[in-house]
């Protein structure tokens, strides 16, 4: 029992981003929609599972898959149906956005925040107008000390890259976004 | 930037819960309501902050205080209003409860779990008629890779320990408890 509980579960829910030399992604471009950019590097890498150790020449982001915030059954059941799983061969590019909200968000209550995010401004809706193009997977990290709340990763082919800045241009004009204080929109492309 | 960004921010919202020989908690009772307990231990030590190192004489649990899950303003105004803070002088009974709740608990989307948490359940409601005798701290701890899903932390008069008791059984007895898969209880008292 007592070494049970201290050896900790491998934590097959934790993802890293570390910005650096190496990885299978190359930065195209990096910007900072909001607040303070993250210094620029030429290559991601994305390790799953317990955080690595830190490497000299890379910055590192760590994130974890966790069960959903706001949606209903009606929205699970319908992105289910229609989104795509990544590692698709024909997604050759991807994006990294990193995102901070204010504590004025994080200090409503779930109803507020909900209807925040989904009545008022249909974050779930404008995303489905997208799938199956683009696919996505979102990281958590406000709870474990990291400088972001949010890491969502997508990806999606070259065709559907103009479609995929309308996405994102939609979602930064919404309600929800006067509650986001930093962002940075990292963007890439897969090494053959 | 790179040193800010591979630079860990304090864990100011972790807490360590060490069951050993040290610790100004001393355990009077070590219940398993459901599933597997934890090896008996003398005391209970809190430590805030970055986990401690681990200590061969214990065991240790790890949680974070988050953002509000379910409940709403009018919820989270009259808990604010009623709940009184930890450390009372005269709060000299405790209650440490982890619990892990079911894969299909957490397979539900928001507006199911919220229905079973306060419409049906009443959880809430039924914290309310407790309060201001009892305080209480939760902590999360699903997303770290840790053997329960959450530790409530409970403080309370000798008075009100009887209090405390129907409390926990009338919760236990709700349908969200159906989805609860292990829970430990652990009953403590100051050391003077």
């Amino acid at each position: 029992m007592l070494r049970s509980i201290n050896q900790r579960r491998i934590l097959s829910n934790r993802y890293t981003f570390i910005g650096g030399t190496q990885g299978a992604w190359r930065v195209v471009r990096m910007s900072s929609f909001r607040g303070a950019g993250l210094r620029a590097v030429e290559r991601i890498d994305i390790v799953t599972g317990d955080a690595p150790v830190p490497r000299a020449d890379a910055w590192s982001l760590h994130g974890f898959t966790s069960n959903v915030r706001y949606g209903t059954r009606a929205e699970v059941t319908t992105l289910a149906a229609r989104q795509p799983l990544l590692n698709r061969p024909e997604a050759g590019c991807a994006a990294l956005i990193p995102i901070k909200k204010s504590a004025a968000w994080w200090g409503l209550p779930q109803d507020e925040r909900r209807a925040i995010f989904e009545e008022t401004s249909r974050h779930t809706a404008i995303g489905l107008e997208y799938l199956p193009a683009i696919a996505r997977r979102l990281h958590h990290c406000r709870d474990i000390g990291e400088p972001f709340d949010f890491l969502t990763w997508f990806e999606f082919a070259p065709q559907h890259a103009a479609a995929f800045d309308e996405l994102v241009a939609r979602l930064r004009a919404t309600p929800e976004w006067d509650f986001v204080e930093r962002e940075v929109d990292i963007r890439l492309e897969r090494v053959e």
